[in-house]
């Protein structure tokens, strides 16, 4: 009896999305309103989260470092929502390893009034993942 | 002789420029290259500049505040340019009281290697003026 050995080997070459890859796919996951799948295919597990200063006196945390905490925290926001009645992004600007979009919500949040509210993201992308996110309004 | 007293009655009314019309103004001045004119006409006093963090190595303060300090900042910039082989800025998007754009720029600065240089910068705007700009490069 004879013992041959094989050798397996696997190419593991991967695919790293470009900032305006990233962008694209983005942008047709923010149309389709999958928030949770762009941040469970696009997001990396560092990502940091930059909300403006002002938003302290809302409760928003400034800053939120890490995919579980920025996941919670969306969660916590989004059960903060009575019914939106109509949103917009808009097709995004890339820029090095940026991207940009403007988004707009009309939104009634429990036990508020109804409001519009607009604002501008800056996404920052590294080895094809969204490493941080910054908001203004 | 009679002293007669005349009350002079001028109309102040003042049109503040929107956002949008902000943004657009900027966008047709950059095109024309216009750099000194958009701080002079879009900038208000108090504006506010953001560099990202890892500039300082490259010695470039991270934050300048006050129109003089700003135009001081980009005078500095100005000098060290050797050529601007093309450049470009994209149309601005507009989410609430901010517009952002992305800036592309192949340039050689005096004594270093012709360089790609890509960002996307977020425009704050209140009363129809400029009042901060961040870079994210």
């Amino acid at each position: 009896m004879k013992t041959q050995e094989y050798y397996l080997i696997i190419n593991t070459k991967q695919t790293i999305m470009t900032t305006q890859e990233v962008a694209n796919r983005y942008y047709e996951l923010i149309k389709q309103n999958k928030r949770a799948e762009i941040q469970e295919e696009l997001y990396g597990k560092d990502i940091v989260n930059r909300e403006p200063e002002h938003a302290a006196s809302m409760g928003i945390p400034i800053v939120t470092i890490g995919l579980d905490a920025v996941k919670a925290k969306g969660k916590a926001r989004m059960e903060m929502i009575e019914a939106v009645h109509s949103d917009y992004c808009s097709e995004p600007v890339v820029g090095g390893n940026f991207f940009s979009v403007a988004f707009g919500r009309d939104i009634t949040l429990k036990g508020k009034p109804r409001m519009k509210l607009e604002e501008i993201a800056v996404f920052g992308v590294k080895d094809g993942k969204i490493v941080s996110e910054q908001f203004f309004y």
